[in-house]
C-alpha cells in the first residue's frame, strides 16, 4: 500500500485490490457529524467503521458551547412560551444565513427540526425546558433555551417572529462535551459500529468506474486500506487550523486572534473530497464573533468605526457584529460607554481611552476631529426619545451616553477577541452526497458538518454547526447505508 | 466519440484512442489570453490549434475598453513624465488587489511589465506617449496613458508613489477591439497557428496516467476529439454570464445591472478545469464598478449610505467605490451634490431628490432624521479648511456643499449602473499550470485570463484583466510548448 500511496500523492488511490478492513459504511471523523452518521447508518442495518484521528474523539463539537440550533416548535420552545413554526424558522435562517444560503437545506431542516430534537433526546441528550434571558453565548446555567442569534434584533425581528432556538444540553459550561459523551455512549453500545482511534484517512480509494470505495488509513506508523462497501462519509471538520488554506480562501480570518477548532480542523476532509472530484463552495465564509457582551448592559454603548461612525445595531448577535466589524470596517471598532453603562466585559477588552467629554475621548482615540462628537450628538438626541432611526437598536438598550466620563473599550481586531472558524466546504445535497462542479454526485462519497458548506453560507447564529452537523450527518449516514452497489 | 461523451458527462473523457485533429498545444478561447498563449507557443516552435466557440473571436477582450495595466517604467510612462519602477508598482498592486492577492504573480508581473509593453508593441499594438488627465475609464481620446485605479487616492498614494499605469491602445472608444485586431492579425500570419471557429470544447481528454491530452470539441452538430501532444491551455473567460454559478459563489454580483462579459463568460473553462482536478479559488471575488464619474467634478460631491454617512473618499477608483458600496453598504448609496457641483453624470444616474436644505434633502431621501445634516455639517467644516480627516479625499475635490439647492444622485444598486465581472477562477502558478487542491500541477493543463484567479484577488484596477490575460497567457503558451511528454 505504501508504494501505491507514494504513487498516489494526490489524495486519491487507484488500483487497490486488497483490503485490511471492511465495512458497509466508513465514516471519517468522530465529531457530532460523524457520530450521527454512524448511528444513522447502523440504524439502517449497516456495519460501520468510524475512523478518528485523535485518541479520544469528540472533535470541535466536544469543545464547543454545545448549543444546537433547533426550532419550528420544539417541546422546549413551547414549554418556555415561545411560538415558532417551520416557515417562521426558515424565514429567519434565509435572511440571517446569507447572502444566498442553501434554501433547500434551510427549508428541509426547518421542516424536520422538531423531529431532530426528538432524535437527539432519544440519544439521551438532555435539554431542560427553561429559558435563559442572555443572548449569543451558551447559558452559564443549565437552562435549555436561549436566543443564540439575531432573532429579536433588527432587521430580523421584522422578517420573522422572534423565537429563541439555541438549545443547550444541561451541563453548564461544558454542554458540547455532554452532547458528545451521550452520542459516543450510544455508539459504544451499537454492535454495528466499530471505532478505530488514532486512525487518520490519508487518501480515498477510487474504483475503475470512479466510485469511492474506501480509504487509505494511517495508524501507528502503518498504512492500510479499508473498504467501504456502500459509502464513505467525510465528517472531518473545517479548515481554520490550516493557515495556508485560510490565507488562500478566507484571508480576513487570519486576523482573528482565536481559532475555534480542534487540531483536526486542518481542511483534510475538504481536500480529500476535492481530490476525489468534489466541488468546494463558499470557502471565503467564516463565523467571526466579537463577544463585546456579556454583560448584556454593554449593548447600551455604541460601536464606532475608525471614522467615528456607528455601523450596526449593538443588540445584534455578536457573530453578526464581528463579521461586520472585520469585513466592513477593516477590524477597527470601539465600544463607547459612559459611566452609567460601563461594566467589565467578560471577554476582557481593555479600555482604550477615557475622556471627560466626547471631544476629549475622540482626541484620545485619534479619531477625526468632530467625528465622534457628531455621532454621539445624533445618537443621544434619538436615544433620549427612545429611537434609533439609523440602526434600529431596541428601546431597552437605548440610553443617551451623557454620564461623564466617557470610555472606549478596544474592539479592534488587533487587541480584542475575534473568534473565527470556517463555514465553507464541500458542496452536498440533502442526503449529504458530495457533488462535483456540475452538481453530479461523486458516487459513494458523502460528507457532513464543517467539512461541507451547510445551513450558514456566511451569516451565522450560534448552534448552526452542531445543528447541520448532527442533522445532515444523520442524513448522510442513512443515505450511505442505503446505497445499492 | 458521442458514445464516450455520453458516458463521460463529468467534463472529462477517458479511453479516447482516435483523434480527428492534433497539435502540440491546444488553446481554448480566442480572447487576449488565448491569443497570447497561441503566439507564445508558436514562437517556441509548437504547432498550435486554437479553438474558439464563436464565429469571430475576440471575446470580452475585444468588447472591453482596452486598457492594459502596465508599469514599472514603461516608455510611455517616461515620455509622459511619470516615475515608476517594479518595486513601486508591486507595492501598489499588493495593497490594491487584496486582501491577500497572489504575491508571486504580482511581483513577477511588476518585474516583467516593461518587457511585456515591448512585446505588445512588437505585435503592433500602438500606445501613444500622451497622458489623459481623466481617471478610471479609458480616455475618450487616443491618449495612451491614464490613471486607471486608485494610485493617486488614499490610502494608496501613501503606500506607493502614484503613477498612471492604464495603457490604452490608440483607438478612441474601441481600444479593446484594436488590441484584439492586432493580436489576431499576428495569429493570421503565424503558420504554426490554426484557428477553428465555432468550435466549443466540451470535455477534456484524460490519459491513463492522469495527464490532460486533448479535448472533445463540438462544431456544427458534431463532436470530435483533438489531441494536445504537449499541453492544453484554457483561456475561456470568466463566469459572469452563468447565473447559477454566480448565485452559488458570488451572490452579491447578481444585484449588478450590467454584466461585463461576452456570452462565452459562462464558466465553462473553469468548470472544465475543475472537472480535470484543478482547484478554483476566490470564486467569491468580482470587479464591481459604480461609474458615478465622469465628469471628474462629481468627485466633489459626497457619497452617503442608507444611514446618511459617508463611507469612502470619493476620489477613489470607481471600481473600489462600487465594491464598497455593494459589499459594505448593501448597495445603498447617494451622491450628494450642491448647485455648484452638480453636472449630468455620464452614466446617467437619476436625481433621487432635491432640497433647499440638508434637512429637506434628508427628508426627501427618507434618511434618518438628522443624519445627513450631521454628515454635511462635519464634511463642510473640514472641507472649508481643505481637510478630510475621515476619508482623506484630495484637496482638489474638497469643497463645502453649501450652494443650495442640494441634490442626490441615485447610486443605489437597484437604480444605478453597477457593472460586474468575476475575478475568481482556476488556481495557476507563474507558468499558467493549473494546480489541484494540494498545489500540484494537473499534468498537461494550463490556463490564463479570467478562467484563472489572477493579479487581482478582489480589489481591482482597470486594465488588470487584459494585463494578466495577455502576460500569463504568454507564459502559459510558452510553458505548454516546452512540455516534454
Amino acid at each position: 500500500v505504501s508504494d501505491v500511496l507514494r504513487g498516489g500523492a494526490s489524495g486519491v488511490l487507484r488500483g487497490v485490490s486488497s483490503w485490511q478492513a471492511e465495512a458497509d459504511v466508513v465514516v471519517v471523523g468522530l465529531g457530532c457529524a460523524g457520530a450521527c452518521a454512524a448511528l444513522a447508518a447502523a440504524a439502517r442495518g449497516a456495519r460501520v467503521l468510524l475512523l478518528e484521528r485523535s485518541s479520544a474523539g469528540g472533535g470541535t463539537s466536544a469543545l464547543s458551547g454545545g448549543l444546537v440550533y433547533l426550532g419550528g416548535g420544539t417541546p422546549v420552545q413551547k414549554a418556555c412560551g415561545f411560538e415558532d413554526d417551520p416557515e417562521n424558522m426558515a424565514r429567519y435562517l434565509l435572511a440571517a444565513c446569507g447572502p444566498a444560503p442553501d434554501e433547500a437545506k434551510i427549508r428541509h431542516y426547518a421542516e424536520h427540526s422538531v423531529e431532530h430534537f426528538h432524535w437527539l433526546s432519544s440519544c439521551d441528550v438532555p435539554f431542560r425546558a427553561s429559558f435563559h434571558p442572555g443572548t449569543g453565548i451558551e447559558p452559564p446555567t443549565d437552562d435549555g433555551l436561549i436566543f443564540s442569534g439575531s432573532e429579536n434584533a433588527y432587521p430580523f425581528c421584522e422578517i420573522a417572529r422572534p423565537a429563541p432556538r439555541g438549545h443547550c444540553p444541561a451541563r453548564p459550561g461544558a454542554a458540547g462535551g455532554l452532547l458528545m459523551e451521550r452520542l459516543i455512549a450510544r455508539i459504544a453500545v451499537a454492535p454495528e459500529v466499530r471505532v478505530e482511534s488514532d486512525a487518520r484517512a490519508e487518501a480515498l480509494v477510487v474504483a475503475e468506474d470512479g466510485r469511492i470505495v474506501g480509504a487509505a488509513v494511517r495508524r501507528a506508523g502503518e498504512t492500510f486500506c479499508v473498504r467501504a462497501r456502500r459509502g464513505l462519509v467525510l465528517a472531518a471538520g473545517g479548515f481554520i487550523q490550516n493557515r495556508a488554506m485560510v490565507a488562500r480562501h478566507a484571508p480576513a480570518l487570519l486576523r482573528c486572534k482565536i481559532r475555534i477548532g480542534c487540531e483536526g480542523d486542518d481542511g483534510s476532509g475538504i481536500l480529500l473530497g476535492m481530490a476525489a472530484g468534489g466541488a468546494a463552495m463558499r470557502l471565503d465564509a467564516g463565523s467571526i464573533s466579537l463577544p463585546f457582551y456579556p454583560p448584556e448592559g454593554l449593548k447600551r454603548g455604541i460601536l464606532v468605526n475608525g471614522a467615528g461612525q456607528r455601523f450596526i445595531n449593538e443588540d445584534a448577535y455578536y457573530g453578526r457584529v464581528g463579521e461586520q466589524a472585520l469585513l466592513r470596517q477593516d477590524g477597527r471598532a470601539f465600544l463607547i460607554v459612559d459611566e452609567a453603562v460601563h461594566e467589565r466585559p467578560m471577554a476582557g477588552m481593555e479600555v482604550a481611552a477615557v475622556g471627560e467629554s466626547a471631544q476629549e475621548l475622540e482626541h484620545e482615540l485619534g479619531l477625526p476631529a468632530g467625528s465622534l462628537q457628531a455621532t454621539l450628538r445624533l445618537y443621544n438626541e434619538h436615544a433620549s426619545r427612545g429611537e434609533d432611526p439609523l440602526f434600529h437598536k431596541r428601546g431597552a438598550y437605548l440610553k443617551p451616553l451623557v454620564d461623564m466620563p466617557l470610555g472606549a473599550l478596544d474592539c479592534t481586531v488587533d487587541h480584542a477577541i475575534y473568534a473565527a472558524f470556517t463555514l465553507g466546504g464541500l458542496h452536498t445535497d440533502l442526503d449529504g452526497r458530495v457533488l462535483d462542479a456540475a452538481d453530479r454526485p461523486v458516487p459513494g462519497l458523502f460528507a457532513a458538518g464543517r467539512t461541507t458548506s451547510g445551513l450558514a453560507a456566511q451569516g451565522y447564529s450560534s448552534g448552526l454547526s452542531l445543528a447541520d452537523g448532527s442533522y445532515f450527518g444523520r442524513r448522510a449516514g442513512a443515505a450511505a447505508a442505503a446505497e445499492v452497489v
